[in-house]
């Protein structure tokens, strides 16, 4: 059993250790990146010796978060997992290391399942910078632009630019602190939110040629097919965020992407509205996921992977199209 | 001349006057509906008889800002513009009737020509709607739901969804206020941000078809004809937001949006980054707004108009394509 605590009692417990090891969880994201870097640049303006460890490569778009903040090598006295909610998303090698050992775990998910000594839960914020922040400034530390410029990653990030449902009139006070302590705004929601290469652009344009309507307009089908890759001339990075397409087109309930894979099958992700559940489609394919976001893989051409996840959707939605 | 006057003034003015038309901009976009509309909710609970009129049908879009506010027919004593730089931006009929008798501006352009008696502009500003909040404030009204609403759509849509370069602190703490006030920020923003309808798919896929890039890929191109508005059936409601797609680009600082016009004539919307001067560009051909996004008119087929935005381009920002 954890020891639920309060963020006072959490900054107690920072302010007290030495040689932390912050842990970020696997598939980083702006907020667990943002929220360690940041917690990592207070707690060394306290003379502390501190590093952050991330089970997978940080991806590009986040780079400016990590420039130039050096990593040394100690052996670490005090573990702490910020945005982690399970020790299984800190990836299989960090967490046979450390998972067993999380002295303190800071989070905003309510789904935290307790696994550090000592765990402060937020719920109610948007992004576990939030939960950092006030850390930060009971530690006494002033936000400096390098650490305004992470916390306003993880909100921005994680709040989905200020459009999720989690966004409230905290979420905009923390960012408007953040802004006023230096961060650079305008870079990061460019990087973060606004940036599409040449290639993504073509990959968009040839991916909507293709898109398909079913069931009255409540199922849309976009394919990402290796040619449109190779034609396009996109890239990992250019394929990230081309999910919510089809969803995103008005009086869509069930919004499926069939993007294909290396050898030749399809990984197929589906993300939906309110009406429907994506993990019931995706579950009879033998996929999973959230309510509103899961995936699955399909073996065979673009026709056979798209008739399989019709199926599945008529079969997880007999009303589909009745409306 | 005009007399410019603080916000103290023009709630002064606005407290001393009944029988009050607020006039919208033709176009009408988010800021300049939501600001009339809320200033017009406000002046009503102090008793005032207040109308808006616009020059053009209001998008369905933001249809949940006028909704159930009736607007009732008299002889105005006062009028009031808000979120208009210039008398020809009413259109002409409202401006052949008004124009030449405003007795108060309200505006966040820097480019706004005193055509007024009185003008309030606040350039630091992301919205109209947040110099109205604060005349709101000034004359003692307490924020109803119904005027957050419009006040949030206002700041949200204007800020580019808080991503724009004019997003500052102040932008986010007038949200986070209109987010306590009630506003039903969940619905706005999936209406403002989210929803595409098939027509705009199919219109953003045809433009991205004919998109050109100039200057070492620092100026993009893209073209939005009767034709392709024809072809894919969008409305006046699926044309917007499309002005931010060419700068969206990667390397691009210029990105130029022509729009066809009912007379084959070209509107002509630009968008910049840091490095370019969006006023610079379109003020060489008559046009005016904001420095990151301005806007001119030109007439002629598409390829005078490209070649006169591209002539002024190169004219305004003689270094571009040089890096």
């Amino acid at each position: 059993m954890t020891h639920h605590i309060t963020e006072g009692e959490a900054a107690a417990l920072l302010m007290a250790a030495d040689n932390i090891l912050l842990l970020a969880h696997q598939y980083p994201d702006g907020d667990t990146i943002g929220s360690n870097y940041a917690l990592c640049l207070a707690l060394r303006t306290l003379g502390k010796q501190v590093r952050v460890l991330c089970g997978d490569p940080i991806p590009e778009r986040y780079e400016y978060m990590i420039e130039g903040v050096e990593m040394p090598d100690f052996e670490p006295a005090f573990i702490c997992a910020v945005d982690v909610a399970d020790p299984t998303l800190l990836g299989s090698a960090v967490e046979a290391e450390y998972g067993s050992r999380v002295d303190l775990c800071i989070d905003h998910h309510s789904t935290n399942v307790g696994y550090a000594a000592a765990t402060c839960v937020d719920a109610d914020c948007a992004a576990a910078a939030m939960v950092v922040m006030r850390i930060i400034r009971l530690l006494g530390v002033d936000l400096t632009p390098a650490m305004a410029s992470c916390l306003y990653t993880g909100i921005a990030t994680d709040s989905g630019c200020f459009k999720y449902l989690n966004t409230d009139a905290n979420t905009h006070r923390m960012a408007a602190d953040c802004i006023e302590a230096g961060a650079p705004v305008e870079m990061i929601n460019r990087t973060q939110f606004d940036v599409k290469s040449r290639a993504r652009i073509e990959l968009e344009r040839l991916a909507l040629k293709g898109m398909e309507f079913h069931h009255n307009g409540r199922v849309a089908v976009m394919a990402v097919t290796a040619e449109m890759i190779a034609h396009s001339g996109a890239t990992e990075n250019d394929l990230e965020g081309m999910t919510p397409i089809p969803r995103q087109i008005e009086g869509v309930w069930v919004g499926i992407t069939l993007r294909q894979k290396e050898d030749g099958n399809y990984k197929i992700s589906v993300r939906t509205g309110h009406h429907a559940d994506a993990t019931a489609i995706c579950g009879l394919l033998g996929g999973g996921g959230h309510i509103r976001a899961a995936g699955c893989s399909v073996d065979g051409t673009l026709e056979e992977a798209k008739a399989a996840i019709l199926d599945a959707t008529e079969r997880a939605i007999p009303c589909i199209g009745k409306y």
